[in-house]
């Protein structure tokens, strides 16, 4: 049976990246070491007990697409859902005065982590309606929030996204939907695609925050509005009313993270769903890009999370398979025991380690963005908007790596559905598409997050991590030591190639086409940097006697593995990002 | 519509490789370029006229097993089968004394790609049946040949290789199916699982070479013999007898290659099945060893394959996809003028044409290992014996990164099944596990073709390539002399890694730990230098004016984009060779 790495998080949370990064801020003051231990054992308990059972049962049944134009979810999501309701997990970063237990992203990070890596499928309506509620929780009127944020943080109402269209998917300038005012709401038509949990059976009520064009709105994207689209509409008394004007004509046939549905919505085939406008009449870019940083977080995460889960599984049947007789052994033995199996294994758990790490920090940044003040304030949002595209674009695109290591340390078994290792590979392949393809992770790192500031967060990062690294590499644990030297180096390659990029010999369009290579230097790059933060926090519990002498050395060799095995990425990329932009520019869509 | 890379590979057979490789080979002197032509015109007309339109089909349909123990292949295999029969597809290498052809593996290997990338799931029955007459070709009596050869050059009936039990996957030795003596034939009992169209309706008859005991044998590999066991027995005239006590009882639920149907097959429910010993007892694995080269290969061959449909699927979509303005334009385009689709397009493209120079390369030496005499056959049976595991690793592992790749260029549509993208990214996952897992590939290679020899025959492999890469380096083409320099230059990096290996410093199982980066630094080597290769090529021919000048360009395009994208794993991959086997080592399963 599945269980979560709630251990391996506790510990991160304590030493890694450490309570203290958020305990002094007044928001927080609650958050103590026991309270972080509560939530994370409640939460692994009901990812294990509650999310993972349905995990299979989800991709096998699928959400299924009724004719009266309701969509049924799989068997175990309801029970599931009550169970989260029950437990207050939709309300986990909402605000006390409307419901919920404003809890830091460093702890909702640990409970995402869990969450996805127990039934990404089904935990897709949590991230979306968490999505949902920072989304009104930033723009929103206080009688929206007053509204539309109780329920959902009770979990008796869930939330979704709409921006996606057919002609509009990472261009939303080309959105068609239309939005016309009618007294104090609008009316709303178009047809959304992609909208995850767009219809269901787990909830009373569905929440579509909806992109549109107010009539007589600028093209592009200066003419986008958002709108809350209510399913059922919902009287002043919080009871709910009228059916709106919305309906699921279809859902998808996909790949993977086939427990959730993907609807297509179709709004307005009648007099129009009616929609209240959030914030000011074309203002929606903003508000999304308010709000941006929040979901595609979110889905680095998943990708950390999917990772996780089939490592796990590879790891259950690598120690309960046995073939053949391991080399300089005698004895038939698990495959475990074997060397190429175990460097699969290895590599894997290692970089998760890494990924782990850069999730908390990434959850503490975010925190530290919204609730510090002043130089620290503006540090942390700066901080934050870096490590965003990174933490999506690399953990999403590793995830890809590390759920098709999973499959081959099966063997044959891997490819056999029944197995369930299948499953994370093809749930996986969504990742690094959704919520901005790692392209516009890419495009926004390099132009928005690195050019634009002339380098400045970015050389404050790599300078951090030299320091880092340079400290640590005279560690008296010589593995620790050897591990940061090997970090050091690749610090030194990146801080090259960025002052390459920043050198400006690149066109526009050479910097986009080495925008990918760039963000997956920087992902590897920090995910070492954590790896060894890890390691040393490690070092660091070992006379404190509260942790398994095994579970702190692991820290220690997984830092080793990481350097060795994933490390060497960073001068591949560099090498690309100082050599590469070129040749793609060269050439031509008529030539390939 | 799919459309098989017909002229790539016939310049590829004429330029890149050339057919002088072969030609001077009595076995192959009526082989003439016109022949090629027309061999290669007629496989890509059937690759798109039967085969590809069955493709999708047999993904969604999938092989379907019935209750009397027989299975439905999906709709438009049948008939696609009686075409390849017709066509005479089924008998390309198989001698004349039977039925066949007998081209050199320099055509089939171009045919096989063009088959399996119209229709992997389909023409895994041609490769089955290809592997088993090539078994019996080398293996089996004069008398066994007569009998089985012609029909299977005909396609009347087809074959299937039954290794794997369920206890005895990667390690044969753990073989427990039986075989008892009974006059002129064995009765066979046991249980093989993951036999590839080890039951359809496409053939009058299956012939099943099966691994199994014979009584008294020895325990573990040294006792192990083969088999031909029938579906039906066939009478003396050729005309079939009775059905065999052999049953298809479950057919797998897979992740890909859906139109193929997986059989479990139970030999000798009643009174055993009657099988035909080939060759002598306890003489099995060496027989099995004997066609090995030439299943892996194939299978080497599939990860190009299917890497070039989903390159075929991505760049289509690309070029009629409307998304958003490229960088420095100012009108919307399609995606494929979007820098990092180009990239992604270019970079996979870029592989298909050093991994085609390496399949048809290993084609090559696979024809003259087995054709040439004296000194030159030794070198070309070392030569082809040391391609074939590189072929085989490198190609499939880089047909999930293509793949996925393909997938990506899709965006949230290549998630959706019905865009077929999906399709491609599933098939591929298992390319690098039958036939033998990369592992055992990356044993094969460190153990039996580096460490073994001394490091003779790799040494041999890089100083040919350091010799081509100096003297493309002087190409007055400065594209190609700079492409050169980099394969210079990673050749270099991959002699010390060599140099490293045979130095003895690692351990066995730290041999073994590095393996599969050797294998996959090999790989990319090897792919540089047949891209430089097709550069030349390329180059020499552009006075002779039979090739559009736009094509050749862009070989020499491409290899610029191979040495500045691809080639600097080779520095990574050396780098894990030289320093990852202790980190690996140091691990233990219970700290995972």
């Amino acid at each position: 049976m599945y269980d979560p790495s709630e251990n391996d998080l506790r510990f991160a949370i304590q030493h890694t990246i450490g309570l203290d990064q958020i305990s002094h801020l007044d928001a927080f003051a609650d958050v103590s070491p026991d309270l972080v231990d509560a939530v994370l054992s409640e939460a692994a308990k009901i990812a294990r007990e509650e999310l993972a059972p349905c995990n299979n049962t989800g991709d096998t049944q699928g959400s299924k697409w009724n004719s009266d134009f309701t969509v049924t979810t799989p068997d175990g999501f309801k029970k599931a859902h009550d169970a989260l309701s029950a437990g207050g997990w939709y309300g986990i970063e909402i605000a006390e005065e409307f419901g919920g237990q404003a809890l830091p992203h460093l702890i909702s990070a640990a409970v995402g982590e869990m969450f996805h890596s127990a039934n990404m499928g089904f935990s897709l309506c949590h991230l979306l309606t968490q999505g949902l509620t920072h989304a009104l929780t930033v723009s929103a009127s206080q009688e929206q929030k007053e509204k539309f944020l109780p329920p959902m943080a009770e979990g008796r109402w869930t939330g979704t996204m709409n921006l996606t269209e057919p002609q509009a998917g990472t261009d939303l300038a080309a959105i068609k939907s239309t939005a016309v005012k009618e007294g104090d709401h609008y009316r709303i038509k178009g047809q959304k695609i992609f909208i995850t949990y767009g219809e269901h059976d787990m909830a009373e009520n569905i929440v579509h925050l909806v992109l549109a064009r107010a009539e007589g709105a600028p093209e592009g994207v200066n003419g986008i509005s958002v709108f809350i689209v209510p399913k059922f509409l919902v009287n002043d008394d919080g009871s709910l009313g009228e059916r709106n004007d919305v309906k699921c004509v279809s859902i998808e046939h996909k790949l993977g993270i086939n427990g959730s549905p993907t609807a297509v919505l179709q709004f307005g085939e009648e007099k129009g769903a009616i929609g209240y406008l959030v914030g000011e009449e074309n203002q929606g870019l903003k508000i999304m890009f308010g709000m941006m940083n929040h979901a595609r977080f979110g889905v680095g995460i998943q990708g950390l999370s999917i990772s996780n889960r089939a490592f796990y599984q590879a790891k259950e049947y690598a120690s309960e398979r046995v073939q053949g007789r391991p080399l300089d052994r005698n004895e038939k033995d698990t495959i475990d025991h074997h060397p190429d199996v175990m460097r699969l294994l290895a590599t894997m758990r290692a970089e998760i380690e890494g990924q782990r790490g850069m999730s908390l920090y990434g959850a503490a940044a975010l925190d530290r963005a919204h609730y510090e003040s002043g130089d620290d304030k503006a540090f942390w949002t700066e901080r934050s908007s870096l490590m965003v595209p990174i933490i999506k674009g690399w953990l999403t695109e590793r995830s890809l790596n590390l759920t098709s290591d999973a499959v081959q340390v099966h063997g044959g078994m891997g490819f056999i559905e029944e197995t369930g290792a299948a499953q994370h590979y093809r749930d996986a392949r969504i990742l690094p598409i959704y919520e901005g393809t790692t392209a516009i992770q890419a495009n926004d790192l390099m132009f928005r997050k690195t050019l634009r500031d002339g380098g400045k967060a970015v050389n404050a990062l790599l300078a951090e991590i030299k320091t880092d690294a340079e400290t640590a590499s005279k560690s008296d644990d010589a593995n620790i030591a050897n591990a940061a030297a090997d970090v050091l180096r690749g610090t030194e390659t990146a801080i090259r190639a960025v002052e390459f990029i920043l050198s400006n010999t690149l066109s526009q369009r050479e910097a986009a086409a080495i925008s990918v290579p760039y963000l997956m230097m920087m992902g590897t790059l920090t995910g070492g940097w954590m790896s060894v933060k890890s390691a040393l926090a490690a070092k660091g519990a070992m006379n404190e006697g509260t942790w398994d002498q095994t579970f702190l050395d692991a820290k220690i060799s997984l830092a080793q593995v990481f350097a060795k095995h994933t490390l060497p990425e960073v001068e591949k990329y560099a090498k690309i990002v100082l050599d590469g932009g070129a040749s793609i520019e060269a050439m031509a869509p008529e030539i390939l």
